[in-house]
């Protein structure tokens, strides 16, 4: 069969329950759907081996925040995508602790800048409260870590971030990454947090190179934001929205697959980098948008 | 009836033939194929109206130079490529005269910076030129203009270069501009030569905005390179390489048109600005490429 | 003599008042003191043939302010520093007509990037009144320019502004550029603004290439940031500072001159260079800080 | 006594015969001159304690490579500065084993981004080596690691390389950083390399955040570019060339130092980082500059 290639869990179910054979109920997934500062969010745990069977991901919680409405531009776009993605963050980190931040990806190809770009946004503290802990006593210490990639540095991400997880102990590990989507209309326009971990280069099998509690020892989260969709999917959705009652998947199913993504990426992937860096800060420490700001510039 | 959208006229023809419609023959345009350094080079002339109106493009000669080969980086990919674009360019252009070279484009979005990223592989010798006339007789005068966009000049590209010929008062503008190809696979694989002048921003009608003999006063010659490809096209694309028989174009006719490009731009487009800017020193002094490889480091 | 080298005629002034034969009283010159938003302001007047002679610049008025307390990062630094340039600004140019701002320098070469980075900074709108010009009646009409240098284009910067006039008929130009002081403590702390146009690459005496109302046909005001010291200069100044009585400036002479510049220059010309672009908007357009904040991102 | 600031061995040698109350011999210390590709080398060992006090640098072997005819550009002006760096850096060097090479050092400000821009040019070989060991087997396994700054990671560079070192478990780190010179002609003219381990931001005297043996557990070698010159330095070092016989050395004590560097500061670490990057790949592979060249591109 055709396979519509995602990274998120929202979408993976979409396409579970799209698929024609699916008559039955899915079990072991559990969806439900709220709103955030106006931006919809929809959170979908997979609760045992048949919803990670069924769904290609690991048992966990993923919520995806559908920031479709910021590209609008309307009143406090910016301040309410922070909010949104910071609430939710905040719900699902553990309150205390050191946080190392993770960027994966590549900075000099823009949509795989997502992880390095959002770095720049994050407010970076473990050194000042290591050399003035008293006068930094209202943050938590956050380092952070971009792991560049593989042909630039000799070394995978999960090596790397390994061994500097052993220097830093940290009580846990964020780690940003850009993800594939099925529509082109998620493209920068979502951000999916998890707290099952993280496969760079996303699914490809090889479990040597997963950020998770078991390779790194400590508790990994993900941020994740979508900048690529597979050229078959795009066909597909592109037919689906135009109105075509249904694809003939056959015909899809040999095609040579490759990567797309909108020719606006440049700007969209630094605005969304920035939504997702404000969203940690949000998250890990008590300052307002307009103290980020000027501790950032 | 659903327009695949395409800046190249090879393309247009293509387009035109494979119209079910057409059972007639296609009056007033002449194609011929030939190889140069092992690439496939197309020539399509416009020869008369009845051409244009086939067509959409305006009387002309148009070369497309195939590189799709390029990529497979055998032996002196990059070579080869200078000189089939530098050969096809020094037979279009005339001999003699000032050059002022204009990169159309947005140097911070790559899928829009081929023009300003082109000239920085151009050799400037306007001013050597002028302030020793001997010492360098032996180069053709070229001076070099990046338009920027709009938004951040305030003034349409068709009027800055039209008062800067005023005061350069060259032989003939050459304009670089990135194009929309109907197929991915000709995305950073693919020049395009024509004789013709260039609309920025392609066809949208704006006849001010134009660059050619009419609005600039001297002959003006093009090199494009597309970049992106339209969503919809790019969906029949792919139905049409994954064997569908027929795409019901009806389908794809209500479908909100946007551009997509590869997710390796940021490396095509440097790579293939390279070639453009190399080739245009090919045909215009007489250097070997070890040369200008000295010149411009 | 050994002459040091300034663009600012504040320190033209300060050297011919060091100066050990000047103990005559220096005529034709006129300076008065005052503060705005905390940061001093000088303004000097040359009045006629003998300040003209005296100081080595044109007759007309040059306001330097002092932004040495910027980098204090007291409150409100950052507003204060763009409402004092900005007011001054307004109260020097013609209140009506459009304005062409000209960015001079090497984007590339961080000393002399104040031109180009200002302008990022800059609200471009005659487009938008071209196009609507209803809803955009409160706006004051401004194009932007960044004219390069000369090895990357083939054109002194003074022919493509001319040619641009020509096209875009603005009221006036305001030109920036980085400048040389005699001091590093003025370094990206200081701005000079002038009615008496500029000559790019500062006093190399080629009337050619100079942009003022001679050249363009326009009255020409200038912006310019110090981001460079003479090294012998330097030395001077170093010495002064540590306390030397007086500089045997024989020995200097003989030094074989070149431009130095701080080791944070990145980030001073980043910050200053916003500066003087939200500093622009402040004099032309009726409009908050906050509200370009908005309209630039 | 007025300190003149210095990471040149070579340089500490020679304020300390400059010094006006060394009429005794220099114990601990020798020193030789070679020529290697046309470019000037000296050799300076610290042989024992006394030379350690007497240079306040540890004992080990420094070599400097004086560059400064590599701007005039003459024949294989860059092939040779390339073999000389090279030459002496592979007879430094333990003949084999896997090397990580460390780019210290901030990217974006400009006086600082020798390290990382040096990495961009070093051939970047452990990945290969472990995939395909046949095909790659004519290479050393080359791993790299960019720092970053404590402000933007949090981590003390020691902290970060000491935990990729127990991944990667090295025969040896190369560490590259941008150095403090005493003369300004030495900026971007002179290569040093060392087997002594590196302190970065030179000299502070905190032990924890040292390169070296005692910190690692693997042999540490550094290669380091003068690329600033302390403001005061600078002033003696104008006088004496302006002829002065002696400076008052008292009168530059008080002087609140600052770092400067040249105007053409960008142009020159570029060209120069990539000298140690491709010097470091003759060093390490059995490679010519054309094939490095191709590999790289």
């Amino acid at each position: 069969m055709f396979i519509k290639r995602t990274d998120l869990a929202l979408e993976a179910r979409e396409l579970w329950q799209e698929s024609a054979e699916r008559t039955t109920r899915l079990m072991g997934v559990k969806a439900t759907k709220t709103k955030l500062e106006g931006y919809p969010v929809t959170r979908v745990d997979i609760l045992d081996h048949r919803g990670e069977e069924a769904l290609g991901k690991p048992q966990g919680s993923y919520f995806t925040i559908d920031l479709t409405t910021f590209w609008q531009r309307k009143a406090d776009f910016f301040e309410r995508a922070v909010r949104a993605v910071g609430t939710e963050l905040k719900a699902l980190l553990p309150p205390e602790g050191a946080v190392l931040v993770v960027g994966l990806g590549n900075a000099a190809m823009t949509p795989d800048a997502v992880g390095p770009l959002a770095l720049d946004s994050v407010l970076i503290t473990r050194h000042l409260l290591s050399a003035m802990p008293k006068q930094f006593a209202g943050f938590r210490p956050v380092a952070a870590f971009r792991t560049g990639v593989l042909g630039t540095t000799g070394v995978e991400s999960a090596e790397a971030v390994r061994g500097l997880v052993e220097e830093v102990r940290p009580a846990l590990v964020l780690a940003i990454d850009a993800l594939a989507s099925r529509r082109c209309g998620r493209v920068c326009a979502t951000v999916q947090l998890s707290d099952t971990g993280i496969i760079p280069g996303s699914g490809v099998g090889n479990h040597r190179s997963a950020l998770n509690q078991e390779t790194l020892g400590v508790p990994v989260f993900a941020i994740g934001v979508p900048t690529v969709v597979d050229s078959a999917t795009l066909a597909a959705d592109v037919l689906e929205e135009s109105g075509a009652e249904k694809i003939d998947e056959e015909r899809l199913r040999d095609h040579e697959p490759f990567m797309v993504t909108t020719r606006d990426i440049d700007q969209q992937v630094r605005d969304l980098s920035k939504v997702v860096g404000y969203g940690i800060n949000w998250a890990l420490q008590d300052l307002e948008i307009e103290e980020m700001n000027a501790l950032l510039s």
